[in-house]
């Protein structure tokens, strides 16, 4: 069925065919080509009908096949109208076995970031979860949090958006520092070698200002520069990504050219205590190095805040 | 049930006590003592009974209960005669939610070590996994290989084995370097702060040299200085691991102390490449500092040789 609906989407991107002659080739009947072609459109598929037959006139749905429609990178795209939270859904897919998997998803009701913190996910964000099977030690699974952060980041600016990273997980705008995307990286394995890893990404996307959570600094990209194509930004999205963890330790010095945080004095919250100081590094798989004036503290984890200059 | 257990185990320690007096102080029938100090039998107290009642002589048996008694460390037993894989019990209790439970076992039927390597699990083992859930980073959960490494070695050390630990997770003795222990190390959670960690440890106690696999260099605590009692070695051990937890930073110097691969020539195979140097250091949470000669390599996994000298 999947195989079919490729091979007419290709059949009609390569210029008009007719209906029996669609059926000819593919061995059905004149019938399921309706259907398929039906079934098309309603997933984003703009295809023509004029005397020549059928052509494939654009793509603009927002869905799994759409997506995966010109998608240069090695993912199966999974989509859910709306759905709990994409993590959840990957988890459940890594578990089973899954990898190279999208779970992807126009609203999700239970999006959660960092330290179960709520996330809200409104219809018209590109709200998504990679689930991949690396070969990488437990200790290096963070760098994947770097990679997401790029990736993001790099599609962002081929929208238009001049977004930068804030260490260690956001993806911030302006001088306010306004958030458009955050990223929670999960992980289960052996201290030697990860089992899975499943990387969300939540970006503010095509989001009315009116529906971005008021308790905090948020933006979207419809905010700042109007609504943008989601099928290409989230295509653009996965291949950067893809490309990006192919050689997870060039990571580190693509994160540095778009970080915000390096150069800045920071206060750090970890789970047992409190770094002030400045920020002037980052090391592989995410680490941050702050000079406290009295001594260099390199940081795993923690929550982030951009001090004004004393 | 578990409760009163324990109250008539502290009455029979505290002197002899008779049967109806037991009956009459804890509420329940003199049948009722009567099961629970056969029970206790089974379970390995030696209960004397004379003509003053019944009174504690001592503990023999390698069970929960029996294990539980005297040990100073926050940790329930759950103990199996034979079990799948201790590992594999710890992740669906540390999956419900549980934290601070000891899975112990005489005997493994699938036990596993590193990378899904088959680890023999005979009956006089001590086969055990600590189920945690420590606030730490993911980053940081290869620590506990090395907080069971020198837990292993102290106690071994204490029954008169001279242990040392050859990196990452092996606990040997002698010239010869045969493995008494391994150690396997699971973990999930966010990159920012784990959800559990499992730490597996095999350690060949009372293991007859010809119930050792043949294929790998291998000794026995039975071996070397004869049987040892386990009820004892595993409190111990248990103990030993429950102290270094609660001061992670400070495993790192304790390993550096019973090392065996500092100062040696090693070749390391990680899943992309070969080190060859000198083994110059350990850093936290785990990684080993390895000189090629031409630069300082820090190796976070792998397998690890010791060459001779050359």
């Amino acid at each position: 069925m999947q195989e079919t609906r490729e091979q007419i989407v290709n059949a009609l991107a390569d210029g008009p065919i007719s209906g029996p002659a669609l059926a000819d080739r593919l061995d059905i009947s004149r019938t399921a080509v309706w259907k398929h072609v039906e079934h098309l459109r309603e997933k984003g598929f703009d295809i023509d009908s004029g005397d020549a037959g059928y052509e494939l006139a654009g793509v603009s749905g927002f869905g799994g096949i759409a997506i995966e429609y010109g998608l240069d990178a090695p993912f199966t795209i999974e989509y859910h109208d709306s759905i709990d939270s994409t993590n959840q859904r990957a988890r459940e897919l890594a578990t089973a076995g899954e990898s190279d998997v999208v779970v992807l998803a126009d609203e999700q009701t239970g999006g959660r970031g960092r330290l179960d913190r709520e996330w809200a996910s409104p219809s018209g964000g590109v709200w998504l979860s990679f689930v991949l099977r690396p070969e990488i030690p437990v200790a290096h699974a963070p760098v994947f949090t770097l990679t997401a952060a790029v990736a993001v980041t790099r599609a962002a600016r081929e929208a238009g958006v001049e977004a930068g990273i804030k260490w260690p997980n956001d993806v911030v705008i302006g001088d306010r520092e306004a958030k458009l995307a955050g990223i929670l990286t999960e992980v289960e394995g052996e201290a030697d070698r990860v089992e899975w890893v499943v990387v969300g990404i939540g970006i503010n996307a095509n989001i009315d200002e009116t529906d971005l959570p008021p308790s905090v600094n948020a933006t979207s990209i419809q905010r700042e520069v109007g609504p943008v194509d989601r099928r290409v930004f989230t295509q653009r999205l996965v291949e950067e990504f893809d490309e990006l963890r192919s050689d997870v330790e060039s990571v580190v010095d693509a994160w540095r050219e778009h970080a915000t945080t390096l150069g800045q004095r920071v206060r750090v919250e970890t789970p047992g205590d409190t770094i002030e100081g400045m920020a002037v590094g980052v090391t592989f798989p995410g680490a941050l190095a702050v000079d406290t004036g009295e001594e260099r503290v390199t940081v795993t984890a923690g929550d982030c805040e951009h001090l004004r200059p004393v």
